[in-house]
């Protein structure tokens, strides 16, 4: 089965290497050899990462045969932050909450029936 | 070599079964059976990834030896959204860069010189 979208994406962010090369790239375009320079790897070792992040759609590499320049895509990034979107709700909601909670004890005090009981 | 938080965050998401288990603890807490029903998976098969998100920080277990909930945990999500907070400042420093562009065309028109030469 061939894994869906976001979990490509997600599967290419989970090594501290590709996701240096996304923050170089921030930067603006660069070559295979520009991005292998300060990471102290070999050309091969770079390439398999550019692939990864090439095949989640996190970058795009150019037409010419020697000089194939990256650059970063923010489409897959923004798909990540929709995603992200759900649970940023949660926890605002759950400031909410205690928001109404704190309200709650000011006026009705709802704890102590359950204490009093308890006697 | 340990992996570092984010990267086990990351591999942690890339699976969308464990995202979709994230999604049901949204409502709230639940036990491994109640988390194995949609999936029409084996309770052992829900733990492994249960275990994985675990471990990157994503839910807790309460400490109960026969009823463990689990409780969806927001920081390592919060950390993700910090991370790409770099990559939104781009996206949107990307369409002020247009609106510069656009602003110069009204102005200097760069543009009209070189096709002038091609003539």
């Amino acid at each position: 089965m061939q894994p869906d979208r976001l979990s490509l994406t997600f599967s290419a962010l989970a090594d501290p290497t590709r996701r240096a090369i996304l923050a170089r790239l921030v930067r603006g375009e660069a070559t295979v050899t520009e991005l292998a320079k300060p990471f102290d790897m070999s050309g091969p070792a770079i390439s398999k990462h550019l692939k990864v992040l090439e095949n989640a759609g996190l970058i795009t590499r150019g037409r010419e045969a020697q000089w194939r320049p990256c650059k970063l895509e923010t489409v897959a990034l923004k798909n990540v932050d929709e995603w992200l979107e759900h649970y940023r709700a949660l926890w605002e909601a759950r400031f909410d909450r205690l928001d109404e909670y704190l309200h709650g004890l000011q006026g009705k005090k709802p704890k102590e029936k359950k204490r009093a009981r308890k006697k």
